[in-house]
């Protein structure tokens, strides 16, 4: 049984590893709440993942120590798991899918893990590691549905009170739901009052469905950039634990994730993960009843890939019009680009790239396509752009950028 | 006379406005020193010019309140002052030349400043604010040659004292010299044996010139992706305590610049901007002698725009090999396109964008050129695939990639 105890045991045995990561204030992230960011992207490993696993850890016996743990994952437990068991001075084996990013394997080694790479997916790389666990007589580590875990997770409960003790409502990220657990148990059992939300991806929205439907179910695929909790199946004790604490959970879209990876960069000057940003993005699109009230999002990890935080940005400024790709048909005679550089830059547009392609079939042998690419201050600068380049004559083949 | 009383002072004064900001680890920054990260990109406004600014304010006479405050500035003082005023319930009004980002004259306006766009440079923007100044009898804030805003910059010098009493090196940003000059202060007063190393950018080392040919200089441009500290004379106050209490000063390339930007987005999961990241490039490329020893790195701001960050991003994964835009000559006749794209991503390449020309003038009348771009997992990775492209008969018009 989880027990408050057990919570305040794993607060003060964490004390020795984990960093009690800030409380910071978001002024400008929603106009009727006050939004505070719990930011364990800033925990050491990059997510909140080392609080449970290393709680488990410390409360194996020696025994158990001795024969080593072994755990399965992409991402975040991974790093957890490893982290841990080098503080706890025992051995860990982690097996992760052949496909993960080499950065996360890297790190994961860094940590001083044994690596076992898996090929295929994540239920075979599932399949490999209780294989090895039957074999080596292993402890596993299991990534969420685990009362020890939990408790681990709930450490974070306890340190938002401490630092905010008024709080009115916490919004958490929902993946298997070890993290959520912990932190309703701790926050509900000391002051009932306060709302607890979970968010998950509106592509991998297993206990979403399964607390709407009252019994676990297991989505036949997920795909999200949330990817750190894209889980087919909840936990039995976390569904048990989040029927009975969480007031409710809600999804968002990939879109509402990406702006709000790029509102913590802009506005925080911090980075998270896609999963580590669902809180945020739930609070940005109210989709939860925030105003007036005193809100923190738990932001749960920062360990996104940079060349898809590369993409997500991109992404995030096309979407504000800030970046821009024209193709405008011209005919083919001297002075055509000069004069679209003309418009573009006395308007204060900055071009980043040109391109002429003259060989597309479904063009008038006589012109041809100028692709280019151009940074603007926001929607409106691109539309008077635009607006002026068609008043020139000049014919743009996607105005709908 | 600056004394520590002042600097003790200013903390006191400041509690009400400013967050204490987390100095953090970061283990994997250098092999042979413990690094640490005083996060003040984390702090209110984004930098920690609103330290110096509110205790400049907090110090006025009531009359001079009553006639409001003036500044000039592109970037993290306007922020800071407009912060500072609206804390302390003045006027504020801030010069900034036009051609400042448009976040960064949204942001300082959302704090409550008015603000007056002056067409042209810097040098212009600050001859209008004298002009404006001596009409309204507002009192100017220095950026930095004002010793109540370098004792209100000293108070890091005393948190990070606080946070970790034995440290051995601080590293700091140097523009006009306010940091340091606050930060050394307040360290070599209450233990003289810290070491004290400056950092600026190669393209404006005014304070570094200044510093080691004994007498202030001028510099007659300067040009860096460090805006934030590019600065063409040194103030009198801050030239002098740079050269009693700072142990030298030295400069770090844009491309250093950018790699400390990448390695705290990816190990630390925090934003810097170009003039916030210069002490972590001086650690990561060892341009001070941190070996053994434990080093504070001042993390000064995080206010980059997000057109330059991603530019930053992008450059980064080309300089490591993890994105790469390979031009290849091909014969134009069916099948060749898929034989390239069936080499890249048997090796794990991850495809991005591909476009044919067929119209450079340098080319053979039957071949054209395939430019692709595609994602590798770093430059071991990415010469496999070019050896292997070279291997079966595709010719690399960039191998220097």
């Amino acid at each position: 049984m989880l027990t408050l105890d057990k919570i305040y045991h794993a607060s003060f045995v964490l004390k020795e590893v984990i960093r009690p990561t800030a409380l910071i204030k978001a002024p400008n992230f929603c106009k009727n709440a006050e939004i505070y960011l719990k930011t364990e992207n800033l925990q050491v490993t990059g997510s909140f993942k080392v609080r449970g696993a290393y709680y488990k850890i410390s409360q194996l016996s020696d025994e158990e120590k001795a024969r080593g743990v072994i755990a399965c994952s992409a991402g975040n437990h991974a790093q957890g798991v490893a982290l841990a068991a080098a503080k706890s001075k025992i051995k860990s084996l982690i097996c992760i899918p052949d496909g993960a990013p080499i950065s996360k394997v890297e790190a994961t080694k860094s940590y001083g893990a044994e690596v076992c790479l898996v090929e295929g997916t994540y239920d075979d790389a599932y399949e490999k590691t209780l294989e090895l666990q039957a074999k080596s007589g292993a402890t596993f580590i299991h990534p969420f549905d685990d009362e020890m875990v939990i408790a681990g997770q709930g450490t974070i409960g306890l340190e938002i009170l401490d630092q905010l003790s008024d709080v009115d409502m916490v919004i958490v990220p929902v993946g298997g739901g070890g993290l959520i657990s912990g932190v309703a148990y701790a926050l509900k059992s000391l002051k009932p009052e306060i709302e607890i939300y979970g968010v998950q991806a509106e592509g991998a929205p297993s206990m979403f469905h399964s607390i709407h439907h009252g019994a676990i179910e297991t989505l036949p695929e997920v795909k999200t950039i949330a990817d750190g909790i894209a889980v087919k199946t909840p936990g039995e004790h976390t569904f048990e634990m989040c029927s009975k604490y969480v007031d409710d959970i809600v999804t968002v879209t990939d879109d509402e994730v990406s702006t709000a990876i790029l509102a913590l960069i802009e506005q925080q000057k911090m980075i998270a993960e896609g999963a580590g940003a669902v809180a945020v993005a739930a609070a940005l699109f109210e989709k939860v009843p925030v105003q007036g009230k005193k809100v923190v999002c738990l932001v749960s990890g920062g360990n996104i890939d940079v060349t898809i935080l590369s993409r997500v940005i991109t992404r995030g400024l096309q979407k504000e019009g800030r970046l821009a790709e024209l193709v405008i048909e011209l005919m083919d005679k001297p002075g055509q680009l000069r004069g679209v550089s003309k418009i573009i830059s006395n308007l204060g547009g900055n071009v980043v790239s040109v391109s002429h392609d003259r060989s597309d079939v479904n063009m008038d042998i006589n012109s041809c396509f100028l692709r280019i690419s151009m940074e603007t201050r926001n929607r409106e600068h691109l539309e008077e752009i635009k607006k002026s380049l068609t008043d020139e004559g000049y014919k743009i083949v996607n105005p709908e950028v």
